[in-house]
C-alpha cells in the first residue's frame, strides 16, 4: 500500500462518516421531525454537503489520487477498484463549477416544492417555467460531465446512478421489451383469473408485527435496523444501521407487506456490503440498477408467488386474524393481478417496464432539445396509448405524476426496470446451484437465497463494474432474455 | 457592528449547527437507534466534536475575539453579552491541552462503562482504580481553569456548568438548608397522613396519551417537539426542534407524569429562548442551575400541587380510566409523600437537598484532596446518617449509584438545589404580578404563568449573569428564604 493510497483511504472514511450523519438526518426528517423543524434540518444538511464538498475539493486530495495511480502497482485488487471509484466519485463530485451546483440546489428545492402544489391542481402550464429551468441547468450539467467523461450527456447523467450503464445497451433491451410487452399484456388479461375479494382489514399494530416476523424470516438483523412508518417508503441509514420504511393501510394489507419485502432487498444489500470496506467508494453498494434488482428479487421473484403465500398463509392468519377461508391462491392472484393503469408506482409487474420505457424516452428527447418542456404533456399521453394502452385523463395523472423531474432526477428511470431484468438473470442462475426457488420459498428457508447474494452480488460491492458482476454472477451478459421468460412463465403459461 | 464581530458570529453558527447535529445524534442514539449501530455512532459523535474543536481552535477565531473586543463600544447590549459568552466558550473549550481533553474522553467514557458492572455487583474496591483515575484528571483540568479563569478550582469547575456560580454562595445556601432540613422533615412525617393507595394500573398507550395532554397544556408545541420513551428521561434536541422523553411504569402513572411534566419544564426554557439569537452563545440557556430551576418550577411549584390534581383530576378519568372513587387530594398526598430513602433520583423534595449537600461535601473533599478515594464508602455512609438519617445497606445504593462521578461531571450536583431554591424565589416574584399560582393552576391557564417565565427567564437567554437575572426577575439576590417558605407551607403546615 502506498502513502499517497493509504492518506485518500483516511479521506474517503471521512466524506463516507459525513454521509452517514447526513443519512441519519434524512431519515429523522422523513419519520421523526417535527414539521416546524425543517428549515433548521435543511440548514444542518447544507453544512454537512458544504463539509463535503470541501473536502473532496481540497486540491491534496486530487494531488493524492494523481500520486496513488502512479503507483497503482502496489495496490492489491480491492484497493486498485477502491482507486478507480474513489477518481469516479471525485470525478462526478467536483467537475461541476460551485456556481451550477448552487444553482441546481436551488431551483430544484424550489421546483420539488412548486410541483406538489401544481400536481395538486393539475396545474402544467404553472409547473412549466419550472421544469424549463430544470431542463436547461441539467443540460448544462450533462454537457460538463460528458465532456469530462468522454461520453454522451444522457450517458454521463446515467453513469452518476449506475456505473457504466449506456444507452446502447438500455435502448437495446427497451426495445426488446417494447416488442414484448403489449401483446404478451393482452394476453396476460385474457387469461387471468377475475380478482379475487380483498382479503380484509388488519390494524397498523398487527400489519407491524408482521412484517417484522417477514423481515426476520428474510434475514433482516434489528439489532443493526430498523423498520418505521413515513409517506413515502425508503431503505435509509447505514450500513450497520439500515432503517427501512413502510406506511400502512388499515383496508388492505397487501400494499404495505409487499413494500416492506421490497426494502427489506434494499436493506439485504446494504447489510451484507463487506464489513472490512464499509467506509471507502469500492464498499458502497453498486449503482442504483442493482441496488433496484435486490428489492426486486425479494418482491417479484421471491415473494410475489404463490410458493410464498403458502410459506406466508398461517402467518397472515396467525398475525392479522385474516379469515379461515382466505387461500394462498387467492392471495397470489390478486399479488399478480395485471391491469393498464395511469399510476408509475401503482403499476403492476408487466405494465411497469412500459410506464419506465415512457420515461427514458421523454427524458433524452427534453435532454437533447427534440422535444420542447411545453410540448410534454401532448408526448406523454401519445406514448401512454401507443406503450400502456390507455390515455391519461389529466396531467397530474400523467406528465406531473413523479418526483424525479421536479428533483432534478434525469437518468435515473431505466434502473427500475434494469433492476427487474437483473433481477430474474439472478434466479436463473441461482437456481443452476440451488434448484428451484420456490421449494426453499415455500419452506420458508430463505438463507441459501440471500447466502447465494451475499457471494455474487453483496459482497463484491462495487469491486466490478456492473457488466462484470453480472457476467460473474450469471455466466453471461444481461440481457432480457430471462426477464420475459419470467413473465411467460407467470402470466401467459397460467 | 465591527468585522470581526460579524465575522465571529458567522463562525459561532457553525459551532451551534455541528451542536445541533450532535443533539440529533444523541437523541436518535438514546431512543431509536439499533444497539449493533453503537461503535458507528460514536465515530459520528467524534468527528462532529473534533471539527468543532479544530473550528474554536481555530487562530482566526481568537484573532477576532480580541479585535472584537478591542471595539466593542461599537457593540448593542446583546451584542456585547454575545461577545463576553464568546469568550466564556472559548476559553473554557480552549484552555486545555489536547492530550487532556482525549484522556478525560476516554477514561470517562471506561469508567461510565465499568461504572454499570461494578455497581451491579455492588464492588467499590473494583471501582476503586477507575475513580482515582478520573479524580486525577479532573484535578488537573480544574488546576487549569482555576488559573485561566482566576477562580478557585472547585468554582472553575462549577462555572462551565453555571456561569459565575460560586462556593462563596453555595456553602451559605446549603448551610441554611442543612440547618433547616433535618428538623423540619422530622415534623413532616410526623405531620403528614398515611400514604394513599396507589391509583391504579394504566397501559403505556394511555399514559403517553395523558403526558401528551397535560405537556400541551403547559404550552409544549408539538410543531416543533416531541415526546418519546427512553431509559434515562431527558430532554433534548435543539430550540425549535425540542425532544423530551420519559418511561412508563405500567403499575403506576405518577412517575411518568411528574416526570413528564418536569422534561416539559426543561422544553420550555429552550422553545422560549429568543429566536433571533438561537445559533449564538448568548442564546443559549443560562446554565444547569437556572435550566433545573425550569424544570422544578414547573413540576414543584406547579404540579405537585392540590391545584393542579384538581385540574387534571377529570383528564385522568378519562384519559386513563382511573377510578372514580380517586380523589385530587388523594393524589397530592401520594405526589408529596416525605421518606428517608437512600436513592437521590427517588428522593422526595424535602430530603432530595440533603443528598444533594452531601455529594456536594464529598467532591469539593476528594478534588481538595481532604478525602482519598478508598475512603469514600465511609464518608458517604456518615454523612447520609447525619445529613439524611439512614445508613446505606450497601454501596451500590451508596456512593456507586449516580453516573456523574464515573462520567467526569464534578460540580454539577449544586445545580438541582440551586434549581430548587430558585424555582421558589420566582414563584413569590410571579405571585405579586399574577396573584396566587393555585388559583391559575386549578383552572389549566398556564400561559400567563409560561409567558411570565418568557419575559424574565427564557426570552433573556444568557444576556445576564445569573445574579444580575435573578435580580431583575424577582428584585432581589437570591436566598433561600422563599424554598424555606415553601416547604415550610406545603410540608408543615398542612
Amino acid at each position: 500500500m502506498t502513502q499517497a493510497y493509504q492518506a485518500l483511504e483516511a479521506q474517503f472514511a471521512e466524506l463516507a462518516l459525513m454521509g452517514s450523519i447526513s443519512s441519519v438526518l434524512g431519515w429523522d426528517a422523513a419519520t421523526c421531525m417535527p414539521d416546524g423543524a425543517a428549515e433548521l434540518r435543511g440548514q444542518q444538511l447544507a453544512f454537512l454537503a458544504g463539509q463535503s464538498h470541501a473536502k473532496i475539493s481540497d486540491p491534496a486530495l486530487a494531488d493524492h489520487l494523481a500520486a496513488a495511480e502512479a503507483e497503482a502497482a502496489g495496490l492489491d485488487d480491492w484497493q486498485r477498484a477502491n482507486l478507480r471509484e474513489m477518481r469516479r466519485h471525485w470525478t462526478h463530485r467536483t467537475c461541476l463549477p460551485a456556481r451550477l451546483v448552487t444553482e441546481l440546489t436551488q431551483v430544484t428545492t424550489e421546483s420539488e416544492h412548486a410541483w406538489r402544489s401544481f400536481r395538486k391542481e393539475n396545474d402544467f402550464k404553472g409547473f412549466l417555467p419550472h421544469l424549463r429551468r430544470i431542463i436547461d441547468l441539467t443540460r448544462e450539467m450533462a454537457g460538463i460531465k460528458a465532456e469530462t467523461l468522454g461520453l454522451a450527456p444522457y450517458d454521463a447523467l446515467m453513469d452518476s446512478y449506475s456505473l457504466g450503464l449506456r444507452m446502447a445497451d438500455v435502448d437495446r433491451w427497451f426495445d426488446e421489451l417494447a416488442d414484448f410487452l403489449p401483446g404478451a399484456i393482452d394476453e396476460a388479461i385474457e387469461k387471468q383469473p377475475p380478482l379475487p375479494p380483498a382479503p380484509g382489514h388488519a390494524s397498523k399494530e398487527k400489519q407491524e408485527a408482521l412484517a417484522r416476523h417477514l423481515m426476520t424470516a428474510l434475514g433482516f438483523d434489528f439489532a443493526h435496523g430498523r423498520l418505521d412508518t413515513s409517506t413515502h417508503p425508503f431503505c435509509g441509514g447505514f450500513p450497520g444501521d439500515v432503517r427501512i420504511t413502510t406506511r400502512y393501510d388499515e383496508a388492505s394489507f397487501m400494499e404495505s407487506l409487499l413494500g416492506v419485502v421490497h426494502e427489506t432487498g434494499h436493506a439485504l444489500y446494504e447489510s451484507q456490503l463487506p464489513e472490512a470496506w464499509r467506509m471507502q467508494p469500492v464498499g458502497e453498494a453498486l449503482g442504483m440498477a442493482v441496488h433496484e434488482s435486490q428489492s426486486l428479487f425479494v418482491e417479484m421473484q421471491l415473494c410475489r408467488s404463490a410458493a410464498f403465500f403458502r410459506f406466508a398463509l398461517p402467518l397472515l392468519k396467525r398475525e392479522l386474524g385474516m379469515a379461515d377461508q382466505v387461500t394462498a391462491q387467492q392471495l397470489y392472484t390478486r399479488a399478480i393481478h395485471v391491469k393498464r393503469s395511469l399510476i408509475r408506482v401503482g403499476a403492476d409487474e408487466m405494465t411497469y417496464p412500459l410506464h419506465i420505457i415512457l420515461r427514458y424516452e421523454l427524458e433524452k428527447a427534453l435532454l437533447s432539445g427534440a422535444l420542447d418542456p411545453a410540448d410534454l404533456p401532448g408526448a406523454w399521453n401519445d406514448g401512454m396509448v401507443r406503450l400502456v394502452g390507455i390515455r391519461p385523463d389529466s396531467d397530474a395523472n400523467g406528465c406531473l405524476q413523479d418526483i424525479h423531474w421536479p428533483g432534478g432526477s434525469f437518468g435515473y428511470f431505466p434502473s427500475y426496470t434494469i433492476g427487474a431484468v437483473i433481477a430474474a438473470q439472478l434466479r436463473e442462475a441461482m437456481e443452476r446451484t440451488l434448484g428451484p426457488l420456490d421449494a426453499l420459498v415455500e419452506k420458508g428457508e430463505f438463507a441459501p437465497i440471500t447466502g447465494w447474494l451475499k457471494d455474487h452480488i453483496h459482497g463484491q460491492a462495487s469491486r466490478l463494474s456492473m457488466a462484470e458482476l453480472l457476467q460473474q454472477a450469471t455466466g453471461a451478459p444481461l440481457t432480457t432474455d430471462a426477464f420475459r421468460r419470467h413473465l411467460q412463465g407467470r402470466y401467459l403459461n397460467r
